[in-house]
């Protein structure tokens, strides 16, 4: 058996006016994740996470922000492709763990319907896909609702 | 064989007039750790990163804040509740990498300590159980000694 | 089978009048890391990863900025003696993925190069080390240009 690890991170602003999407899941929230595409964090830390332990490159090199292609681009999307290129490589995803660091809103409720949006995607069962919430106790810029950042690992299996 | 990933991350800030714990260890300091439990952000990290691994919540979900139970608790017991979890769950925890961000005190002199309280309750030997630090070169909310922050990483693997 | 992970971080200051040596390659910039050594914040970030995932101690045990032995010293010499310490651990290296947090300048031209040098020192081939890049989003001290910050994990694998 062979295996891989790899780790993503990822940051966006916090904006009025612009809608908050974290792992494919629309949230009510008083201000959205700004960026080119849909600005989802988590699914963009995890996207990162994979080309990054099949040593692919990164989000920025697939997905470039100065594309008018990615412009508002629904991330799920991008983790679609993501999966892909690393099926294509040879590898295979046995689980995600990923953790949201944003002051609020509280994302508990809507944990269950990322996981499954995540693990459709990635072709996983829900118990695979982990996805956790922090705060930062009011440090720094996700303290001062400035913005929010986002971690991922993934363990990856060679196929055959 | 059938291996598991997981990260966690923690935050607590640091006040004049609280107990430092960190890693199960009571640490001379100026400042402690401000929060519901003990505060302890390393065991707290390690406890997050088992619960990821196995995709069964977070910190937050098993022993929230807002409970009585756990106001003052000594995080010892949280992190052994989390391995009692994963167990239940059907793992077991191969190695621990654990990395703590904080500006002061100097916590070298008390690692090894730390090693010995998270191998124990883990069911590891210190072999198994690592735990750095570092400053931030005083940068950021943690540089400025308002805050610390630690990251931990697990490996599980099924059991049987 | 054995594995073990492990995860690393490291900061440094960007200060005028520095060199930017990041993943072992200069890279030319208007400020430069400020260090003990050569302050290549993506090399510490790996050795620590290696050194976390074998439980050896950290960076700062191995290679003290105290020591006049380490000052000014080029980090590859310090990546090459942390792989030496897990070979005698009996490990080897599967595989690295890294992340560089850094809002200027732009690294993706130098990453081959990166993965060249760190591959060369690991005993791997450039399809077994990532080096992944992104902004903060002009967020923190990160996004002020104050510093720079690297996050690294490692998978390592039991020799015989």
């Amino acid at each position: 058996m062979s295996f891989r690890i790899g780790y993503g991170i990822d940051f966006h602003q916090l904006v009025v006016g612009r809608d908050l999407w974290l792992g494919g899941v629309l949230v009510p929230a008083d201000k959205g994740a700004l960026g080119h595409s849909d600005a989802d964090v988590l699914l963009h830390a995890i996207c990162d996470a994979l080309l990054g332990a099949a040593a692919l490159g990164d989000i920025g090199t697939h997905f470039p922000d100065t594309s008018a292609e990615f412009k508002g681009i629904d991330s799920k999307i991008l983790l679609a492709r993501s999966v892909e290129l690393i099926g294509r490589a040879g590898y295979r995803v046995v689980n995600v763990d990923s953790t949201l660091c944003l002051e609020k809103p509280k994302i508990k409720p809507y944990v269950p319907q990322m996981q499954e949006v995540i693990a459709r995607i990635l072709g996983l069962t829900t118990g695979d896909v982990s996805v956790k919430a922090t705060t930062t106790e009011k440090m720094g810029f996700v303290g001062r609702e400035e913005g929010l950042v986002a971690h991922a690992v993934v363990l990856l299996e060679r196929v055959n």
